[in-house]
């Protein structure tokens, strides 16, 4: 008998009838001889719909009652799972963020999950019931209701996995698992069957849309192998697990990221603390910043560009406005066309010259490079978005990721 | 400087525009000096629309869910009405049935209120920001939510003008106040300025849809003034209040409820505790039952005839008809097309044929009367539903209500 958190996302809690189909899953999962603990995003369109009701009352609304709001999303669908499994024979109950003891920090929209207190999920699994968790939702020290962020619902799985100490966690989606590429940019995209945490992790922060950064990154912490596959299917999806066990292969995959902005402080004194200001300012109120790019200084100025998500522009141009200015800063100014390319894989520690072959691909197709950062086993690249699409294929072919 | 509690319906909250109406009212009394806090319903329609969600899962959904679910309705009111009134420069804050500490028995679907801490809410009050709670849900003891059954918004809102000891309690609605009969049945209703708990109290317990009984009850409980009034403009409604101040007029309203269902049960053996046995196995499911009427003993059997509500009909029926068979009983008849209609008026007390000018109204309109029942203040009578808005008529007239 294993213990299985599964983890259901908006498009496998679409309707009615998959709903149904997700406690029939559930059911044969349980009949298997196993104990589930089921983890539920909103139905899709749902938390867009909230969303824009707030966003409707308020240019710039109070970021506790939006978490108010749009958890409600996940309330429904963590009962109406619970009805379809009631329905079917099999005793659930849902538990919401503040039943589930799941307590975070008090960021309300992007709060971090602090600790679970499993007594209420032990209890119910005791008694032969299916927890029935809301994804996405948590509550702070106060009580207040606080969400996790965009595809929190994977965070939330993955964190009861590791505070129940589940077997495994099976992230349910509407793709079999994890590419090579996304597969509507690139026909020749083939699914992964096992891919390490830290190759994963690259993949998920660079805009593979499969599984949510902060579960991998929560899963490799704790060890919780990760199946992603497949709500519309049984077949096997790709197992996210240590890295000890694999084959390291040079580069495992390319990703295209669009979600990001890149913001440029132009004629920026160039003097010990300006930049740490900055990002200080930013890191108070939350905001990721993902590359950052300074160019050498020329006469005691320079430039500084860095990229954060689309959903934080708003936040950061007035933030970095404000600092700018108080420096003496010349000019803020804001792209948003841009895309980030990457290719992942862990043999690049051990192989030099993916960085150079992957700018030859890129040239050869007249793409140009605007910036480009580097870890141990990803190269970024930021382009114009208009390319990205093109940059994908290319760096897929050029790197031989086919099937 | 008052403390005044203000509740608005799902007409009042129907729309984001009407949602900044209610921000504004908000606003508006504390502008005039006043502390307010804001119990609000779910948006019109929303209720029903979720009950359907999950009826269409489950034709006997679990009411635990339920209340899961259809909680939801008033936790997005809340936050919407909060976002509303922090656009406007008042502070704000949502506050759901398990942070405004609404404690509630175990019952789903129909809970009552045990007690409410008021902590948080004097906390926000003292911090100069308005609670907005979330009507109709509670939680009981152990974190479950529950909800308080229709119209149950007015119990929260009168429980906590209770427990906060606020001045008055204002129920915001789409009606002017509390007329003499519908004014959509009866042209020449006219509406009450002043009318005392107990009146209030039949009417709302007879088909008044305007104040949900529990509230009046608790209003009366704890002394409440109630002032029921438009959220579409700002003229006077009525006030609900004590008796003692007001002239006793002998009939001061018509209502007609056409919600209750009736059972029948045939050739019931004429026992002693037969009875009791089937209403307290209703009891102990909260349903409760309004009128019974058993006829006298023919060769050791009997007709038991009583109503309930509709929404109660489908657990009322299994239930009668598990004791009925059990107890050797012929048969249970449903009748759905029954109406209740009643005249209220505290000079009932003292004033003597009442009762008889009633039947004599109903006969000379040719509707006939299939059960009688009488409170001190009030006379019930069910009649076929075809006949009911004829019927009010007849009495609005009957009784010279009119303006």
């Amino acid at each position: 008998m294993s213990l299985i958190v599964q983890k259901f996302g908006g498009t496998s809690v679409g309707s009615l009838e998959r709903i149904r189909e997700v406690a029939k899953r559930v059911a044969q999962t349980r009949a298997q001889g196993h104990q589930v603990i089921v983890v539920v995003s909103a139905i899709a369109g749902e938390t867009n719909r909230l969303l824009a009701l707030g966003r409707e009352l308020s240019a710039r609304p109070n970021e506790r009652e939006m978490d108010v709001l749009v958890a409600t999303g996940e309330q429904v669908s963590a009962s109406l799972t619970a009805l379809a499994l009631i329905e079917i024979g099999v005793p659930a109950c849902s538990l919401l963020g503040h039943q589930a003891r799941i307590v975070t920090d008090h960021v309300h929209t992007k709060a971090r999950i602090e600790k679970i207190e499993c007594d209420r999920l032990h209890e119910a699994l005791k008694q032969g019931s299916v927890p029935v968790v809301a994804g996405f939702q948590g509550i702070d020290h106060e009580g207040n209701i606080t969400t996790l962020g965009r595809g929190g619902t994977d965070t939330t799985a993955v964190a009861i996995a590791a505070a129940v100490q589940a077997d495994i966690c099976e992230i349910y989606t509407d793709v079999d698992g994890v590419y090579t590429t996304d597969p509507n940019v690139c026909p020749s995209a083939r699914k992964i069957g096992r891919i390490s945490y830290d190759e994963m992790l690259e993949l998920a922060s660079l805009g593979a849309k499969v599984l949510q950064l902060r579960s991998v990154e929560l899963a490799m912490k704790y060890g919780v192998p990760v199946h992603v596959r497949s709500s519309f299917n049984s077949s096997e999806g790709t197992m996210v697990i240590d890295d000890k066990s694999l084959e390291s292969v040079v580069v495992s995959g390319v990703a295209a990221d669009k979600s990001e902005v890149k913001l440029t402080v132009r004629g920026l004194h160039d003097q010990p603390g300006v930049v740490a200001q900055l990002f200080e300012a930013l890191a108070e109120r939350a905001i990721s910043v993902d590359m950052i790019i300074q160019n050498i200084s020329e006469q005691g100025t320079t430039d500084l560009t860095f990229t954060v998500k689309r959903d934080d522009l708003d936040k950061t141009h007035e933030i970095t406005s404000q600092v700018a200015s108080g420096m003496g800063a010349r000019q803020v100014l804001v792209d948003q066309e841009i895309a980030k390319i990457s290719v992942v894989g862990l043999g690049m520690r051990s192989h030099a010259g993916v960085a150079s072959r992957m700018f030859r691909i890129l040239a050869a197709r007249g793409i140009n490079i605007e910036a480009i950062s580097t870890s141990e086993i990803k190269i970024s690249c930021i382009i114009r978005q208009s390319s990205a699409d093109d940059a994908v294929r290319a760096l897929h072919e050029g790197f031989a990721l086919g099937g």
